[in-house]
């Protein structure tokens, strides 16, 4: 799927009340921005938005926040939330490695939904999923770590299992065909996610966590 | 995959060098039987013992034992090993829930290909997987457990991921895609496995290990 070049994508960003604009600020101070003590979710590589939007509208009593370093996808997320005026929702437009310089220890869950696969094994510390990042997410994670996945791609599904367990992660929940599981799990679809399962195409999911 | 019932299955059985009918004799005496201190797995259910025999010749410093419940099954992995002589293979005719009456703490691998996958919800504690079954492996093996699974069965996959890692093993390997993975993964296949290979459907592979 390709994205388009969105025109304006920096001014529509920086209109956006949804946008925050300088997040080291906020690093520990995130219940201030929400004005809640509610749980604060994490979407790393959000795309264009759907998801968390979504989630958002779900579960009004969890906060989130999407993370996306493309610049014209971030535009997109802000035109998708247009008028609609939802409390428990931000955006940061910054490169994921960035999240330790604007999270304390305050994040609950790690949503990875659609993420680059970095198929090619020279480009493996790229996927979220890599040592490289899991440590990362312990500079942040409240206390229990807990990270979602979706994925369509194998690659990137097997190396998540190998790099998550051998990181003290148990799963708690995994599905190889997420859209005919028995189980029923919660399931909000990324714009991805929609035009694959018109495919039929299989989504792998999992959910994953640890009290190391 | 249909089965063929095998006429004078038990005679078959009974009079072969490679079944070893008083495995209960052998508990924490394996090596005398293989006379070496060789490694010694386990393949649970093998079926008609292609993927035990195989392996057996590939691997002639390791030793291999299969246990089948079905008789035909077990008398056709008889009739395949025919008139070769493989020094390092025994069959044993039981239930695999009798294995901790014939193993002392002295098992290398587990091996589970293509076992039933049982998807009903209510029958999840007959897969082999199940933490029923995982307690009863840490009775036989002999220092480090290693369990080696191959599935076209996409629940059995995913249960089994859930349960191995929250029963502490952790993961090797994993592939989605076992006959497509980059990795050269060995790879000896069962005759299920030849079977759906043909069909192209894509078969999951884990290695999982633990310390605990």
């Amino acid at each position: 799927m390709r994205y388009n070049v969105v025109k304006n994508a920096g001014r529509i960003i920086e209109n956006s009340a949804y946008l925050i604009k300088n997040p080291e600020a906020y690093k520990g101070k995130w219940k201030e921005v929400f004005g809640n003590n509610h749980p604060i979710c994490l979407e790393l590589g959000m795309g264009r938005g759907n998801f968390i939007i979504e989630m958002a509208k779900a579960h009004p009593t969890v906060n989130y926040i999407g993370v996306e370093l493309d610049k014209s996808q971030t535009a997109t997320a802000v035109n998708n939330v247009g008028r609609q005026k939802i409390e428990n929702l931000r955006f940061i437009h910054a490169d994921a490695h960035d999240i330790i310089n604007f999270f304390g220890k305050e994040i609950d869950t790690i949503y990875l939904t659609f993420s680059e696969p970095w198929p090619k094994k020279k480009d493996e510390k790229r996927r979220f999923t890599h040592e490289v990042y899991l440590r990362l997410y312990d500079r942040i994670f409240k206390k229990k770590k807990h990270i979602i996945l979706k994925t369509d791609n194998k690659i990137l599904f097997a190396s998540s299992i190998e790099s998550l367990s051998n990181y003290w992660y148990t799963f708690k929940k995994v599905s190889m065909d997420l859209h005919n599981d028995e189980r029923n799990i919660e399931n909000i679809m990324t714009d991805f996610e929609a035009h694959y399962f018109k495919e039929h195409r299989q989504i792998y999911y999992l959910d994953a966590e640890s009290d190391c």
